[in-house]
């Protein structure tokens, strides 16, 4: 017999399927389509990978970055958006309300799990929503440094698309000097290029 | 200045967003499109971390299993398919020269990375390939079990269409058995139920 611990994980499995079918604002960087949240989930997820060397540790340079638990933390950080949707980072409106929603998100999602698994994934997603871990600061970093990477290289991407300025990709971006310095001083330099070259409203 | 090998590893973080326009043969769980490689991936990374208990280890039930090593497996398994494409596990003709097509496709994807970062990839990719190791093999079993968890639940999705035997899914997916035997037997349940509501042929 399947035991019912395991019922209720592969129910969990399939109920994240979901994901698949939000849609985010970025662009795919052939410009066929916008991307969905578990596809960013998995790209970034491996970014975490390759780029750990730039992860800013404790102060010591990325030393004893637990690099596992910032992937586990990026393969969940979106679940929420089953039910609550992507939230476009530039509609305050939208973003009023967001918790909210994403809160009662994680209760109904979570919850399919049995009780100790519930609780991980809540620590995970608490920890990234919180930034207050270096792990949840590089992940953070991560998570916004792809976006951007694709707005760049989509001649503007969802920048040009509703009129976003320089000054405000920096305000919701600067937050990844804490997590990956190098990354954030590599975005700054191309967000400059985008201004020169008109992809981004200075 | 962005350092050369920075701007290698950025090379290669756009060069795997085509990963997002590789379609499979496995419907969504909501039939309403094929899924690609790169969902499939976070799909599975997360089952790793999800159905870990099921992991079978070298004969210890789990025990001394590198968790995260499986995970960064799942999450590189697929980049040949940007150049090679899906290869349709009932098809024996496209099957013939698959590993030509992905081997050339690895040199050209991974060699777009710094040689450290490229001997990494190839080992993780060999690792999965060869399911020598635990880790491999139960990195093997939820990339088998987690089409069939949707063919299952949509119908019969690619076994209808493809007139695929029960006889064809066991000889594919027995090996699961040798990474996590408590899965395999949980499938072997569902494709026994399959076959007696006519999803699958016997």
């Amino acid at each position: 017999m399947t035991s019912d611990r395991l019922q209720q994980q592969i129910r969990f499995v399939l109920e994240i399927d979901r994901l698949k079918r939000i849609e985010r604002r970025t662009l795919l960087t052939d410009r066929s389509r916008r991307e969905n949240s578990a596809e960013h989930s998995w790209h970034i997820a491996l970014m975490a990978v390759l780029l750990a060397e730039h992860a800013d540790g404790d102060g010591d340079g990325g030393g004893g970055l637990d690099l596992f638990r910032v992937v586990r933390m990026l393969l969940v950080h979106d679940l929420v958006e089953i039910d609550a949707g992507d939230t476009f980072c530039y509609d305050e409106a939208a973003n009023h309300d967001k918790e909210e929603r994403e809160h009662r998100a994680a209760e109904r999602i979570f919850g399919l799990l049995p009780e100790d698994q519930e609780r991980e994934m809540w620590e995970l997603w608490r920890e990234f929503e919180a930034r207050e871990t270096a792990e949840a600061r590089y992940a953070n970093a991560l998570d916004r440094l792809q976006p951007m990477l694709h707005n760049y290289h989509t001649g503007g991407g969802t920048w040009r698309e509703h009129g976003v300025t320089r000054r405000q990709v920096v305000a919701r971006n600067q937050v990844m000097e804490e997590g990956a310095a190098a990354l954030w001083e590599h975005a700054r330099r191309f967000l400059d290029d985008a201004v020169a070259r008109g992809l981004l409203e200075e």
